[in-house]
This record gives C-alpha cells, structure tokens and sequence, in this order.
C-alpha cells in the first residue's frame, strides 16, 4: 500500500539534526529547552498512549500520515471523553529502527501535527531513540472547563446512576470495516460494497476525528438548573466495551436496546454489521450516561447522536452488560480491545 | 548482575489484569477514566523521555528498580531544570514483550514509584503495549512557581548574558564511574578504588536525584530588588554539553576554567576523571548561567555547588565553549550524549 520512501534514514541524519527537523512541526523555540512550558489555568487533563508498529499499526496498510494522524487523534478523543472542548498539545516520543527512512517520519509528523492543529494544540515537545521496531508514545493535555463554582466539569465513568439513558455519538461499525478493506480481509465481499461506502469506511478508519464538538453539544444541552453529572468514555475499544466500562465503575447494569443499535444505514446489510458495531472498536465516538431530559436535549441537537439503552441497578451476577428485554439474545463480550501480549 | 526473576510472564497476565496491578502504583481510582485529572494552579511544565533496553539501560547491568528510578529521575530533572520545585506527577507508557516476567515490570514500577514520591508526585497514569523489546515512554509533569507579579520563573537555556556567572549544583564523572564499574570496562583498574569510592558511584549512578532542592536554593538566594532571570539546563548530557547549550541558545561564548572543574575529589586521581567530568553524562546536575551576586550567594549556601566559568559574547565563528585563559588546551566535545541511532 504505502510506496518505500527515499531519502537519508535516521542513521545518515543522526540525533541531532533529527532533532531539528521535528522541531519545525512545533511552534519556533518550542524544542529549545529540556521541558516545555505551558500556561494552564484550571483543571487539567493528561493521557498517555504508545503505539507500536506490528501491534496497533502496520507500514502495509496504514500510511505515514495516518500513523500520526490515528496516533493523535487516539489520544485526544481521551481528553473529550474526559469533558475536554479542546487540546493544549502533544508530546511524542518516537523511536525507530536506524535504517527508517526519514520521509517516514517526516510524514508521521506532518498527520500528527494536522490532527492536532486542527482542534487548537501544538506539539509541545518529544523525545528519539533508536530502537528494534518503530513506535510512538504520546501524551496529550488538555484544559477541563470549570462551572461558576469552579468545579471541574469532568465526564467520569463512575458518574452514571441507574435511570441514566445511554447515548452514543455517531454510528459504529465502519472503521471495523474500513480496517477489513485495508486489510484485504478474506470473508469480506468488497466486489459487493457501494464505492461510496467503501470511501467512507477508508476515511473513518485513517482519518477519525475526536468529538469535541459532542462534548460542546453536550454541554450546551445541559439542562437549565442541573448540576453537572455526566458519565462516559469513548468507543475506542468498541461500543459494548464503553458502554460495560461505565456500568462497571458506575456500579450498574447497561441494558442495550437491540433495536437501537447504532448500525450506519449504509452497511447494515453485510453479515459483520451487527458485531463490528458493537466490537470493531477505533469508532472514536463519545458513549454517554445521562438524566434523560439531557440525553434527549443532546440526541434532539447533536446529528447522527441517539439514545441505545440505559443503566439499571446492578444485580450482584457481576454481569455489566446485558439485552434490553431479550435475555436470550447472546451478549456481546465486554472484554474490549485486542490482547496486546498475546 | 540481575537474576531473572521468577512469575508469570506478561503474556500469562494478559493485558486486563496486567493493567489492575499497574494500577497499584497509583492512587486509588487514577487508572478508572480515559484519562487523569489533574488541578493546575499556574504555569506547567512538562517533558517526555523514551528509555529503550539496550540503547538506555541493559537488563544485564541494571535492575529493575533502577530502570524505574533511573527513568523517573530523568524526567524530574527536566522538571527541575525548568525551574519546578517538585513534580505532580508522572505517566508511563510500558512497551514489553509477552515474555517478560511480571516480577520485573513490578520492580520497575516499584522504582518509578519511589523516584516520583520522593518528589511529592503519583502516577497519573499511562499505557502498556506488547512490542520487541522493553521501553518506558515517560512523561513527567510540574507546577512552575511565579513571581508576586505573576510571571513564570522560568530556567531557559536562552536567558544567558556575557557576564554571567556559570554555576554547578554538584561535582561530575562519578555518574559515569559507576557505569564503568556496572560494565566492567577493562581499562578501569578496579582494585586501586577505595570501596567507599566504588558504592558513591554506584549509588549516584544507579539511583540519581533530581535536584529540586537546589531549585529551591537558588530561589532562596535571588539577590533582593533584582528581576528573575535565569538561564540553565541539566547536565543529563554532560557537563560540557549543557554549557555549550546555554552558551548556543544564548547567543554567547560559555568559557570554562580548567582549575574549577568540579571533579569529585575522591576521583581525582583516576585517569579518565577530567573526560569523565566534562562528558561522562548522567550526573543530574544543574548547571546555571547567573548573575554575579546570585552566583556567588547561591555557591555560598548550596553545598558541593561552584562557579566553573562564565558566560562571554559569542565571537562570531560559532563555537560556543572554549578554555577560560588557555586556548591550547584541547576542547571537549560540546555535541553531547550518545548517538541513538548508529
């Protein structure tokens, strides 16, 4: 998929002029001094993220660009899933085989710097090593807005209760999907896919974009004279995983509605639809637990958000997630995410 | 030197319950949300390291406490050379493989543990990742105190002038003895060192500490009525290193006085103690670029601390380090630290 590069590797560069030349994906004198200095006036929010080649990315499917890109945008849908409107900016820390040609990594930086520029951060700063196999660590910050009181206005997965409804933010399924077609996936029948969904499920994969704009929704649809109580996360684990997630530390049961799966219409034909929307994972979208004149104030603003269940007390099985009405429907697993040391 | 520990390998753990018992060294709750929340009261200074196993520290020389000390204290002592006078806090990204015993991730969690509590700070929080070859990625954060009119008292290596004073917080090379001790470098006559030699270099090699208390001495010394300015960087890289930085981000010439090289006296015999001294790196010391009165206030009360040269205008032919007085004595080499990438 991505053609080889040319140009000198890391070795011909050495350290330091490597070091330059990612200092020009950062604002001027931004690399000059052994930290960075931000100014942060309130809450604070902090994520760390490693993405290793072979585990979370592959040179054979996924291009310079969309490595920094995916990388970026990984870590800050963390910080909207966290109530963050925005992002301060990224320290990345990469390491990578000598012999990795520099226009690699120029183009890794060019996807990361583009991801996060777009939602208002920088890159703050970084470090380089060689090392056996190319990988990227990164931390993203952001500012948590404060109400009048100065609370924090954070989303916690603890904060849901039961009679919470569950909302999600958009479809899930196509970047599963974009990643079958990447993938050249055997039991898919691409021959059988609309162009436009298969560009749409290419674009969702390599390209996903952190729902700030949810969490501005979600915090204009607050309803007046409420406090502040949301519980969430993201999907980047899949949507049946965000959603065990919060039941689980919310100490509650998430029922989904089967008939509200949040399939997207163009792909709910294929045979995968139900289980990638509920497993693929990598959707990137916001999974939230709210009072329901809030979720439905949000669902009612926010196009493409709806309501797919609710948090109901616990029953002491130690069983987070279950049907809506069918208990006979086979659950999803609630495991979430791939086994990284398998 | 280190035995192979005994346990389960990560692989047996499985990435889930290898995350519960990260979680350990944490607050109670931190590793529950997407992302730690954090309050920040002013400016924030914050600096990412990745250390890879057999570019940064060998499994063969280095236990896995010291890894983990090692690793936190490299970070706070860019917190430290910023400026912070302590540290919130730390997020880690581990990269192992499957294979890797438990017990040793364990012992380097211990080791960052104990670095970053010294020091007032948690684990905020991070990642794991399957991968070939261990790493941590870390990312360290802190609180820059400001001046009663609200500016950041920053360290920049760019806030030197010809005039200052250069300073030292500690004397250089037993760093890099111990190494050579830890490493059994054939040319380093064993036998001739006095025991108590051997275990203060050992120890200083082994178990750094970021030198937020000399932060604190400088603060206490600033001369009355005079404005902050302060330029520094540590000496991770070398002694000869961070002055040719300060020097180079300055706009100066930083001239070094042979006859104040700050050798550890119980070294001074040893052949290799001035190359060492100059370029043996790791030593975590501070060095500073000051106004004559503070310098000397601050070498008066911060004991092992000295002025070793000062800062001069830059002559135009772009070296930036020179012999105070003797300009036939032979240069050390200001490029700094190792080549990661040959």
């Amino acid at each position: 998929m991505a053609a080889a590069p040319e140009g000198p590797s890391l070795a011909d560069l050495g350290e330091w002029q490597l070091i330059d030349r990612l200092a020009a994906f950062a604002p001027a004198g931004q690399f000059d001094d052994d930290a960075a200095l931000l100014t942060c006036g309130g809450p604070l929010v902090v994520t760390s993220d490693v993405l290793v080649e072979g585990v979370h990315f592959s040179d054979a499917t996924t291009a310079g660009f969309d490595v920094g890109w995916r990388a970026a945008a990984a870590n800050l849908s963390d910080l909207a899933a966290m109530g963050c409107t925005g992002a301060l900016g990224l320290t990345v820390g990469l390491v990578a085989p000598g012999a990795t040609p520099w226009p690699w990594v120029e183009a890794v930086y060019i996807g990361l710097q583009a991801c996060v520029e777009r939602q208002g951060g920088v890159l703050l700063g970084g470090d380089c090593s060689g090392g056996a196999q190319r990988l990227l660590a990164i931390t993203a910050l952001g500012n948590l807005p404060r109400s009048t009181s100065g609370e924090p206005q954070a989303i916690r997965r603890r904060d849901g209760r039961p009679g919470d409804l569950l909302v999600c933010t958009g479809p899930h399924g196509l970047s599963r999907l974009g990643l079958a077609l990447l993938q050249q996936e055997e039991q898919l029948e691409r021959r059988h896919l609309p162009q436009a969904l298969i560009e749409r499920a290419l674009e969702r994969h390599q390209r996903p974009c952190p729902r700030f704009d949810a969490v501005q929704a979600l915090r204009c649809q607050q309803p007046k004279g409420t406090s502040w109580r949301v519980a969430g996360t993201d999907s980047s684990d899949g949507l049946a995983a965000a959603a065990a997630a919060i039941a689980r530390s919310s100490g509650c049961r998430a029922l989904l509605d089967h008939r509200r799966l949040p399939l997207d219409p163009a792909m709910a034909n294929l045979a995968q639809a139900e289980a990638w929307c509920l497993g693929g994972g990598e959707d990137f979208e916001l999974v939230l637990a709210l009072e329901p004149p809030w979720a439905e104030a949000l669902v009612q603003h926010l196009p493409g958000s709806a309501v797919i269940g609710a948090l109901v007390a616990a029953t002491g099985d130690g069983q987070h997630l279950a049907w809506l009405g069918e208990q006979d429907r086979p659950l999803p697993g609630d495991g979430g995410g791939y086994e990284h040391f398998s």
